[in-house]
C-alpha cells in the first residue's frame, strides 16, 4: 500500500482495528446462535457483547501473538481479557481459525467492492456528463493512430461510459462471488458446530452461507474477484491511454486540468504533462498483477493449505486500495478534462479533406465504377494530398476520370460533416437509454 | 495448438474454412439488410447467396492475400470469383474490415463457449455421480497436508462439483460478454451503413448489436472472457492436484484408470503415474497465460489499433482448444477414477485416534477445563501418539488429569466416526438440491 | 504456432523429424560411450549407426505410440525396425525417457537461441546503420508525449541499439542457461549408467553435463531462459511503440515502408498504417506470456512430475518462433523505415522556441536570478507561447524583467540547436565504440 | 510491504530518509563535479556539504510537496533551508528530476541486490551443511509422486544447492543490470550538463554511467532485474514444495522445526503443519507477480513517460523485501529441518523391493531376454507386489520364467542399496567441488 495512491475509506477497511472488529462480531454472533441452539449457556453469549464498544488493542494482540504464534488465539486471549476468562470459555467453540479468517476476509472484500462500485458510479456520472456536453464536438476518428473518419468527442466519452458500465456489472458480479461466509469447523463437516450457526452469522454480516466449504472458502471465488478487478484496471488504462494521446503536443485535443501553482517539471516550466493518466497506466499494471497469483491460489492441497494467505495479505488491501484510488483519480481527470474543440478541427484538416476518402470511394462505386477502379482513383488523389497537402476535394474536382463518374455537386456533398454525425443520437440512446 | 491436446469439434471452429463461412454469412446477411433498406438492388443481395453451398478455397484466398496483403479484400475478391464481379459489387458496402473480423471472432468465441459449457456440464455429471457413489466413504480431511478430521470422499467430489458449477455460471456469463456483433463502419459512426444492417446481421448470427463500437468491438469483453477461462483452468488444476496427491505412493487413496497395455514408464513398469492430472496441471498454466495478454489488449489506441490481433490469433484457438481438451480429459479421469476406501481408512489410522483430538479438546472445555489447560492436556497425549504411534484413546484413558474431567464412556464416545459425517446430507442438499 | 508469424528455420527446429533425429543421436552416442566402457558389445553400438541416414517415419512412430502411449518407447520400437531388434537391444540401456527428452529439448533450445542471437545481430546492424545515417537529424525529444528539448533521430536509433545489445548479451546468457544435457537414469543417481556416458553424449551434442539432475534437468534454467525472451520481447514493444508514435498522422516523423500494391485499408486508401509495429506490439505480449508458466514449471514434485511437459510443448516452439519472427520483422521495419526530417523540424517548431525554455531558465539562474523567480519568468512567457503560439524568443526579448537579467545577444544565443547536439559524438562513442 | 514478511535492513533501504540521503549525495557530488569543471563556484559546491550530517525532515518535505506537487523540487527547497537559498542556487543545475530519481532507484536496487546476494549465500551454506550431513541418508526417489528408485537426502539438498548457486549467479548478473546511473539532463543529451558530472557521481555511488539514457535509464534493465528475482522466487517455491511433501502425514520424512510454545492450530493441537514452507509458496507468487509489470514498464513513450513510476514505487520495495524475507525464512527452515531417516526407509519399503524393478529389468535384458519380454516379466511380478504387498524379490525367485534367465544370487544382488548410491561422491564433487 502506497500512501500517495490510497484513499482513507478503503484503507480503513483493511486496518487491524477493522479486522478485529469483524472477528469479534463473527464470534459474538456465533455465540448467540449457539445459545439459541442450547449448545452454550445464554449468559456466556451475552457476556461476549460486553466488549461491544471496546476498541481492541492491536499492540496487545500482537504481543500475545508473539508468544502463541497464532493470530486468532491471540485475539481470543485478548477478548477474554475484556469479557472474563470464565465467561469467554465458549467463544470460538467448535470453530476453526479459518472460519473467522475467511469470513472476515470476505466481509472486507464485500465492503471493498462496495467502495469500488461507488467509485465506478461516480466515474460513470462524470463520463455521462462530458459525453452529453461534447455530443456534437467533432473530432477525427483514428485507427492505427492514423486519421480515419470524423466522429465526436461525445462518442468517445460514451464508449468509455459503456465500457465502465459493463465494469459496474462485473464488479457487482464479483461482489456476489465473494459474499459468502463459512462457519463449518475443522474440515468443513460441521462436526463440532451446527450449520445453523453459520446461517446466523452470515445473515448478520450480510453474507450467504458457503454451500460447501472445506476448512476454507474455495478460492476460485477470489480468483474470479481479482480477475474482475484486473479487467476494470485494464479499462482504466484504456481511457488513460486515450487522454495521454489527446494531450501530446502535436495533438493537443485535451489536457488534464493544470493548476498554476503546480510545477510540471523542474526544468521545463511550459510543459503540461499528462501525469495523472500516465500514473493511471501504471496503476492499471498494479491492479492486473494480482490476477495470476489469485488464480494460483485456487489449487490448495486437500482441504486447505496456507499458501494463499500471504498472497491475500498483500493483494487484498493493495489491489482494492489501488483500484479505488485509480477510479477516483480518473473521475477527477474526466470531470475537469480540458477539451479543445478548435484543435480537433485543426487536426482533422491536417490533410485537407482526406478523411472523406471513404465516402468518395463509396460514391464512385455507387456511380457504377468497379471497386478496383474506384479504389485506384481515390488512392491516386489521396496520395497527392498526403504528399503535398493539397485539398482533396479540389484534386477530385480536377481529376477527369473522377468527374466522369461524379458531378461537382456530388463531390461537394461528400464533404459535409453532418453525414458522419447523423447517428450519434441513435448511439447515445443505445448507451444512455432515453 | 498442439494436436495431442485438441479435440476435433473445437479445432473445427477455428479452421480457415469455418472462418470464411462466417465471413460469408456476415456479408450475405448484410446485403439482405441493405436490400431491405433499398440501399442496394435486391438482385445483388440475392446473387450473393449463389455462393451458399460453396466450400471456399483457402489456398486461393491465401494466394490473393499474398498480393493484396489484406485478408478481407482477398476474401471479397475470391467471393466475387463465385458470385460474379458485377453482381458482387455491393458486397461489403459501407463496412470496414473489422466489422467482419470482429463479428466473426465473436461468433467463433460463442461457439467455443458453447462447447466449453457442454464440457463443463459433462464434468459436472461425472462429479455428481462419483459424489453420490462415495457420499459415505470416509477418509481423513487434511489441512497443510496433515491429517485433520474425518470427512468423506463424497464431500470431496461435491466440493469440486460446487466449484465447477460456479464455473458453469462464469462460462455462461463469459459467453454473454462476447455475444455481440458490430457492423458500424469505419470508426463506428454508421456514417456509411445503417444501424439496421447491424441489427439484422446480429440477429441472424445469434448475437446482440454492440451498443457502441468504434472500429472494433471493445476488448474489455474479451479480457473478461479469457479471465473466466483462466478461473476455470485454475479449478481444473485444483481438482488435478487433489488426485495427484491421492495417487502418490504413500497415500494411494485413488488412481487414474490404468489400462494394462499402457506402459507407465520405460524403466519402471510397476509405476502407475498420475500423468493425466499432471498433464492437466500444465494445461491449466497454458489456459491461464492468456489472461494477461487479453487484458493488455484492452487499451487500444483511439478508435482501434491492430496490436490485439496477433494475440487473438494465438489465444483465440489455443486457449479454447486447450481448455476444451482439459475439461474432457478431467471428465474421463473423474469418471474412471479408481477409489480405494480401505487405503483411506488405513491412512486415517496411521496415528491411531489422533484425528479425534479436536473432539477431545472440545469435550474437556465443555467439562469445565479452561481452554489453556484443555489444549495442554490434548497436546501432551497427542505428542505421544505422534512420536510413538500409540493409541490416542488409550493414552487419554490412562491420563489421570484427563480422566478427572471425562469418564471412560465419554472418552470412547469421542471416537465415533458417525459424529463427523452427520451433516453430509445437509451439505449434499445444499450442493445438489433435493 | 501461427504460420503467418513463423520463419522456416525456426519451425524446422521443432519439427517431429528434427526431434527424432536428436533422439537418435543421443541414443547412438550413448551406445558408443557404453561400448567404450565395455558395458555393451561394440558391434551393437555400431549397428545403431546403420540408421544414420534414415529419415524417421513420424506417422509410423505415432502409430506405435497410439498403442504404447509412450513416445520414447514408440521411437525405440521404430528404431529397432531399422536396426534390427537383436542388434538394438542395448539401446537406451540404463537410461530413462527424460534423459532423451530433456537433453533433446535443450538441444532444440540452444539451436533456437542461436537463431535468436543471429536475428538480434541482424537487428543491431540495421539499427547501427540507421543511427549513423541520422546521427545529426534533429528532432524534438519528448517526455510524457510533450515536447521537451531537441535530440536527434540518431540518438533514438542508438538507444535502441544499446538496448538490443544488452538483449544480445541476455540471449547469450540464456543460451548458456539451457546448454546442458543429462543422461543420469531414473532419478539422476547414475545407478544404471556411468556418468561417462553423459559426458560423451553432451560433448557430441555441444552441451555441458548437468552437474546434478534428478530425473529431469532442473527447470529454473528454462524459467531463466524464457524470462530473457520476455525481456527481449518487451524491448521489441518499446521500439515498435516509438515507431507507432512517429507514424501517427499528427506527428508523421517516420513511416513503415509501404509498397504501392499493398492495400492499407479496405475503405480508406490513403491510410498508411503502422501495422507491422502494431503487430510487433501484440507479438511482444505473446512472447511475454510464456514467462509465468515457465516459472510455475520450476516447482516439480520430488524428483520430477510431468506438469511442465505440456507447457513446454506449447511455449518451446511458440515463443521462440514468435520471437524469431518478431526480430526479423523489426529488422525489416528499421531497415526500410521512411524518416521525415522536415516534419521533425516542423513539429519541433509547433510552439516556436518553447523547447528552449530550459536553457533560458538556466541562463536566468546563472545571471543571478533566484531559482523561484527564474522559474516564474520562464513560465510566464512560456504560457503565452503555449496559448497563443507566439514566438518564445520574441516574448523574452519583450519582457523587461527578463531583459534586466539577460541581453538580447544572450537571449538569442539560447536558441542555437548546436547546443543540444554537442555531445552526440560522445554518446555514439559510448554506444558503438570508436 | 507487509511487516510480518519484512526484515529491517531491507526495509531501511526503502525508507524516505534513505532515499533523501541518496538524493542529497547525488546533488552534492554533482556540485563537486561542476565545480571541478569550473561551471559553478567551488564555494557553492562546498556549501552543499554543510548538510552532510543533516537528517532530512520527511514531514517538512512532504509539506512542501503538497504545494509544489513535485517531489524533487520539494526536496531541493528543503535542502536550501539547510544550505541557504543563496549558496544552494546552483544545486541541480542542468539536471532533470529523473537524473536524481533514476540514479537513486538504482542505488537502492543495488543495495537490495547486495542483501539478496548475502541472503542467498546464507541459504547456500545451510544447504551445503545439510547435504553433507545427509549425503548417505537413503530415501526413495519419486517421479510423479510415485516411488521410483533410491536416492539420498544429501542429493536432494545438493540439487537445491546447485539451483540456488545458479540463482546466486543470476542475482549478481541482475545487480550488474541495474548498477548504472544517469546525470544526462532533460532528454539525455547532456545539453545542460557535462558528461563528466555523470561520471563523477556514478563513481562516488558505485555505479557505471549509463551509456545512453534518455530522460530515464532504460527499463529493460529493471525488467531483467525483476525477472531474475522471479526465478529465485520460483526456486524457493521448488524447495518449499519438497518440504511440504516430506512433512505430510503419510510421508513424514522431514518436518519444520516446531517449538513447543507454538500452537499449530487452534483446534488440533497435535498438528505440526509446514506453515513456513506453505508461506514461502505464497511469497514466491508475490515475488513473481512483479515480473510482468516490470516488463510492461519497458515500452515508455518517446524519451520517457511516467507510467513506470507507480509500478516501481510498489514493486521496488515490496518485491525485494518479500524475497529477502523469504530467503531468510527458507534458510532457517533448512537449517533446523527435522529429518527422519527411519521413516525414509519405511516409506521406501512400502511395496517391498518394488523400487528395484528397473535393475531387474536391466538384468533380464543383459541376460539375453528381449526388451519386450523383460518388460512383461517385470511388470507381471511388480503388479502382484503392488496389489498384494508381497515381496518383489520373493516373487521373482518364484517366477520360473525369470529364474530361467537369472540365478538366485543374481536376483539377490539386485536388491543391494549400495548400487544406487555409488555415484553420490561423483555428484557431490560436481556440485561442491573438491
Amino acid at each position: 500500500m502506497i500512501p500517495r495512491y490510497s484513499r482513507p475509506d478503503m484503507v480503513a477497511i483493511w486496518s487491524p482495528e477493522a479486522k478485529f472488529r469483524i472477528w469479534y462480531e463473527i464470534e459474538a454472533h456465533a455465540c448467540d446462535a449457539m445459545a439459541d441452539l442450547g449448545v452454550i449457556p445464554r449468559e456466556n453469549a451475552e457476556a461476549v457483547w460486553k466488549a461491544k464498544d471496546v476498541e481492541f488493542n492491536v499492540a496487545r494482540i500482537d504481543e500475545i501473538e508473539a508468544v502463541t504464534k497464532h493470530d486468532v488465539i491471540a485475539f481470543l486471549t485478548h477478548l477474554a481479557e475484556h469479557v472474563g476468562a470464565e465467561e469467554a470459555r465458549f467463544v470460538h467453540q467448535g470453530m476453526t481459525s479459518s472460519d473467522v479468517l475467511d469470513t472476515c476476509f470476505n466481509v472486507q472484500l464485500t465492503r471493498a467492492a462496495d467502495l469500488l462500485i461507488t467509485g465506478t458510479e461516480g466515474l460513470l456520472a462524470a463520463l455521462k456528463r462530458r459525453a452529453i456536453e461534447h455530443k456534437d464536438t467533432v473530432r477525427i476518428g483514428r485507427s492505427h493512430g492514423i486519421h480515419a473518419e470524423p466522429t465526436t468527442m461525445g462518442l468517445t466519452f460514451a464508449r468509455f461510459y459503456a465500457e465502465m458500465d459493463r465494469n459496474l456489472r462485473r464488479l457487482k458480479t464479483a461482489r456476489a462471488e465473494i459474499a459468502t461466509g463459512a462457519i463449518s469447523g475443522a474440515v468443513g463437516t460441521f462436526a463440532n458446530i451446527d450449520p445453523a450457526v453459520e446461517e446466523h452469522v452470515c445473515e448478520k454480516l450480510g453474507l450467504y452461507p458457503e454451500p460447501i466449504s472445506t476448512q476454507v472458502i474455495p478460492r476460485d471465488r477470489h480468483a474470479a474477484f481479482f480477475a474482475a478487478l484486473g479487467v476494470v484496471g485494464s479499462s482504466i488504462e484504456n481511457i488513460a491511454t486515450e487522454i495521454r494521446h489527446m494531450q501530446r503536443t502535436e495533438v493537443l485535443e485535451a489536457a488534464e486540468f493544470f493548476s498554476m501553482g503546480q510545477k510540471g517539471s523542474s526544468a521545463m516550466p511550459h510543459k503540461k504533462n499528462p501525469v495523472l493518466t500516465e500514473n493511471l497506466t501504471g496503476l492499471a499494471r498494479l491492479v492486473r498483477m494480482a490476477v495470476i497469483p489469485a488464480m494460483e491460489n485456487v489449487a490448495l492441497w486437500h482441504e486447505r493449505d496456507i499458501s494463499h494467505s500471504s498472497v491475500e495479505r498483500m493483494i487484498g488491501p493493495d489491489t482494492t486500495i489501488t483500484l479505488d484510488f485509480a477510479l477516483a483519480r480518473l473521475t477527477q481527470v474526466i470531470d475537469k478534462l480540458l477539451v479543445y474543440p478548435q484543435n480537433m478541427l485543426d487536426n482533422m484538416n491536417k490533410f485537407p479533406g482526406l478523411v472523406m476518402s471513404q465516402r468518395v470511394l463509396l460514391a464512385l462505386t455507387q456511380a457504377g465504377v468497379s471497386r478496383e477502379d474506384a479504389y485506384r482513383l481515390v488512392q491516386r488523389n489521396a496520395m497527392k494530398v498526403w504528399d503535398e497537402r493539397t485539398d482533396f476535394r479540389e484534386e477530385l474536382l480536377a481529376d477527369e476520370e473522377v468527374r466522369a463518374a461524379l458531378s461537382e455537386e456530388e463531390i461537394n456533398e461528400k464533404f459535409d460533416l453532418g453525414y458522419h454525425t447523423k447517428h450519434v443520437d441513435t448511439i447515445f440512446k443505445r448507451v444512455f437509454g432515453d
